[in-house]
């Protein structure tokens, strides 16, 4: 493994990105975003992300001029157009457009269209967590998981987002994917030979599985899927909300990230932003929301959502980071570093 | 089993709610939604609740007076006043608010407090995709469910819903508990004497069970938990946005819907609504989702949610409902008729 500082792997994930085609402020809101999940122990959207998005800008999957706008707004209702440029500026330019509706109508729900993969959804609304907003954030991905009775793949693994703001507490950092286990789970058990449970992935016929292999080239099945059809519902939920309701497209159109080639994915992301003084009140809400933490903080073996990766976080800021050494020089050789 | 028509059902609930104390409009809003549920073939929620809300009604629990009010409004966030009456008719004005403020603003958050149990929450919807909204409910309910890592309960079942309009079709309703199951399958378990899987409750000390009166006397299990914390996590959020963001009270502060005596519940219901037309704009948003319906349907065993519950309506508008004969008797006695 190579030690480096969050600060040497900003320079050089920013250098390899804008050697890719990048433009500046493209490279440098993607390099953070890698860089920060790096930091909080998020290796799968992390720094070995790079070579992906490295690639996709050089082939025309991702289009390095993008600069993300806002390209309509009603009342509290807003899309952000990417520009099928790389997805973390313009989920920047989301929310931060998005706070400043919320702070006027109380609410803003603002989707990003013509976007990317979007890294780690939760980090994208922290900014609004720090200025005292409630937020969501949903997201599609390239078709992963069936829907409820189905064979084939539609949806994505659909991540579902939150922050909660606390007064004097780090915010509750919510962030989990709908599909029962990450893609990586699989790709484990295959290298080690082993056996995944059923429930896991369905093969390409759309039979239940429990060969890694067989599921990776199947279908991911969604969160609880070995005894209801919920986690499947929920998936439609969110595949529904950040394409045909804002104009982004559909994960069974857009190609697999876990190959070069293909098309722009133009898929989707979107934000809701809640002010709570519009609602309960600022002062109510802050002081309600440590009654419930007290509450459940009683049960010993209970952990607050977004503690422990923010505590890897800070320790990375000292520390910096672990990477597999064959990922550190190659991100220095698309540095050219 | 006793055959009634819907109008013959909705008749005598709303008389029976009327003479335990419900106004004019609590008692028709609160029969008319307790009959949909019946006759949807979603039972639990349906009449047999009568005698559970009159009860209610008598003792204090419910204020049968309350009058629903929007006792806050700024911008497109609103907050509706159940003034610790039954639920229904709450709901229904904040939907019916809701799509106003909608309309103008391409979003609305509103949230119901001081309220009750709000039945079947995705009926509450239904105005909201007849107009063509897009819309969710979510709603918490006395505590059953521990969090992540808990012992004991502390959020309620804690359901998400939401309707999806299509054109010239019946519109997707989703309406989904985040526990593993309902409680009614562990009294059914217990009553014939079975036990239950591993996943479905925890017993009194926290611990996994598969004792289903062990069950009844400790949690239930979010959905997923046998293998992840996501349920847990989702059911944190849905509780958080409709207690402390809004100013209803949480789960584990309102007594039991399953006894009789106990505090008023004050618990919240929050539904969202997003006009299309102010994102994708309403002709794609109407013509993308049938392109992702045609997609699942592919899949021959693949049902479009809500289709089997409104079918069943359809069966009960024309042929009535059967009932239990006791539970008939009982509406009838309460009714006086």
């Amino acid at each position: 493994m190579t030690r480096i500082t969050l600060k040497q792997a900003s320079e050089w994930a920013e250098q390899a990105l804008a050697r890719a085609g990048a433009n500046p402020e493209m490279a440098r809101a993607t390099a953070q975003g890698l860089v920060m999940a790096e930091a909080q122990g998020l290796a799968s959207h992390g720094l070995s992300r790079l070579p992906q998005y490295t690639t996709h800008l050089r082939n025309g999957r991702a289009f390095g001029g993008a600069v993300p706008t806002v390209t309509k707004r009603k009342g509290a209702a807003l899309v952000v157009d990417a520009g099928c440029g790389l997805a973390f500026g313009a989920c920047r330019l989301a929310v931060h457009e998005g706070m400043a509706v919320a702070r006027e109508f109380g609410v803003c729900v603002v989707g990003v269209i013509n976007s990317h993969h979007c890294g780690v959804v939760v980090d994208h609304l922290r900014p609004a967590a720090k200025a005292g907003f409630v937020a969501l954030g949903l997201a599609n991905s390239p078709a992963a998981m069936p829907a409820a009775g189905g064979l084939h793949p539609i949806f994505g693994t659909n991540p579902i987002a939150a922050v909660f703001p606390r007064r004097d507490a780090n915010p509750l950092m919510i962030d989990l994917s709908l599909s029962e286990v990450a893609r990586g789970k699989l790709m484990v058990a295959a290298k080690e030979g082993r056996s995944i449970p059923l429930g896991w992935a369905l093969d390409a016929q759309g039979q239940p599985t429990t060969d890694p292999k067989a599921g990776m080239g199947g279908s991911m099945l969604p969160v609880g899927a070995a005894s209801s059809s919920k986690g499947a519902m929920l998936a439609l939920v969110v595949e529904l909300l950040v394409t045909a309701v804002i104009g982004a497209q559909f994960g069974f159109e857009a190609s697999s990230f876990f190959v070069n080639e293909g098309n722009q994915p133009r898929i989707g992301q979107a934000f809701v932003l809640i002010d709570p003084e519009a609602l309960a009140g600022s002062a109510s809400y802050l002081s309600r929301i440590e009654v419930l933490m007290s509450e459940m903080l009683q049960d010993p073996d209970v952990r607050l959502p977004g503690a422990r990766r923010l505590s890897l976080e800070r320790q990375a800021q000292e520390q910096g980071v672990e990477i597999p050494d064959a990922l550190a020089e190659q991100i220095r050789r698309l540095a050219n570093a």
